[in-house]
């Protein structure tokens, strides 16, 4: 089997919005699923304010540490949108209106007021190409940062575009098995069956359901035979302690 | 009026699920509303697979950065579970058992080895104190960090009993309004208004319902006065481009 590389993203959420917990993100967990089937494995998220050194900062500390960055919000007409000023500042270019957008926008007519806030969203950074977006100005990648609406239907048709288009990686996999144990009964067990399988992310994760606890125990890696290994002797485990494994999945 | 300072904070959310897609994140949000409430605003969010090296170092970057540190998973007995190790690296003082969580914990028998599992749940950075659960082991803190569950139900349960005990600063407040106009209509007249409330912030928050454009405007601030006159101000713009303010909030 040839070796796969990993491929490796960060996701940088702009907004007040979610940092205020008005509005719940939906987008990191959207992303992070979608870009896994492209063979890109998110690795960090991060959520800043609508404040620009922070947001230059956070661009410059993730673009350089990971093999992409896709950011969400900020990329509307007004003037706490300003994603675009931040990416332009932290790669050191000009921010140009783009003529392909600007075609666009000024396809559906406006009074000049409304048609000159508009044309902020024409805005890339020198260099950069475009993202399509069938619901309205496209975003806008330079380099590997790829920027993109906060709004979840947008965002999600723009990363819809990228498939084919972005470095292919590894996908992991995953292997998943429920059971009405506590965390404290199989700790020690499943740390050793983690021991075993050093290419598989074994994680457990309890929850409390009518009174009773149980665990839903996650593994993760990128080879199906140590996926299905490794999940064999997790259910055997379960076994052991007179325990039914439930709602076995594939991923 | 004196002058209240602004108390801020961060949150670390810890666990490979959140990063992975498999699980929606849900702490940030009321964790940013429950803050609020005490008087601390949170000003960025990180999300960290478990991964020694990448936790201890978002622990020193944003203990440093903000008033508060809040974390959440990776507090459980299961060897993904290592968040008080690297609270504990984090500060360069060892991690031990504290007497106080071993006895609650012995307070329910089990057999040696799943007693030792447990037993890792009281494992605590020398000089920390508890945050309190009423659902199981309790949480810690130690400095200006403070290591919650990812469990929603727990995490929730564990802020709330914070609650009075952190210093406090000025809550802020909010109005909002929604009307069916689009952010390039109000883009210009919006800017201008932020421009004269530099205390307030002016967020733009657009949507599409049934195939109409709308957008909701949110003014967060400290000063009730300033909301008021910048809700006032916003509510006319809407009514001068010939829409309807609906939904006016305060919060």
């Amino acid at each position: 089997m040839p070796d796969t590389p990993r491929v490796s993203a960060a996701v940088l959420i702009i907004g007040n919005e979610i940092l205020s917990g008005r509005t719940q993100d939906t987008n990191l967990a959207h992303l992070a699923k979608t870009l896994n089937g492209y063979g890109i494995q998110v690795r960090e998220a991060r959520v800043v304010p609508d404040v620009e050194a922070e947001i230059v900062e956070a661009i410059n500390a993730l673009r350089v540490r990971y093999d992409y960055l896709f950011t969400t919000g900020g990329i509307g007409p007004t003037h706490d949108d300003i994603t675009a000023d931040c990416v332009a500042k932290a790669f050191g270019v000009a921010l140009e209106i783009h003529s392909q957008i600007a075609e666009l926008i000024q396809r559906r007519p406006s009074p000049p007021e409304v048609m000159a806030s508009r044309m902020r969203m024409a805005r890339v950074p020198r260099g950069g190409g475009l993202i399509d977006n069938p619901l309205g100005p496209p975003g806008f990648y330079i380099d590997n940062v790829y920027v993109m609406a906060g709004i979840p239907r947008i965002m999600q048709q723009m990363v819809a575009s990228l498939d084919g288009k972005l470095k292919r990686g590894v996908v992991v996999r995953s292997r998943s098995v429920t059971a009405f144990v506590s965390e404290g009964q199989i700790a020690k067990d499943l740390g050793a069956i983690q021991g075993r399988y050093p290419r598989v992310d074994v994680g457990s994760y309890p929850f409390q359901r009518q009174d009773r606890f149980g665990t839903t125990l996650v593994m993760r890696g990128s080879d199906a035979g140590d996926l299905d290994a490794a999940l064999a002797e997790v259910v055997a485990m379960i076994r052991t302690l007179g325990a039914e494994p439930e709602d076995i999945q594939e991923g």
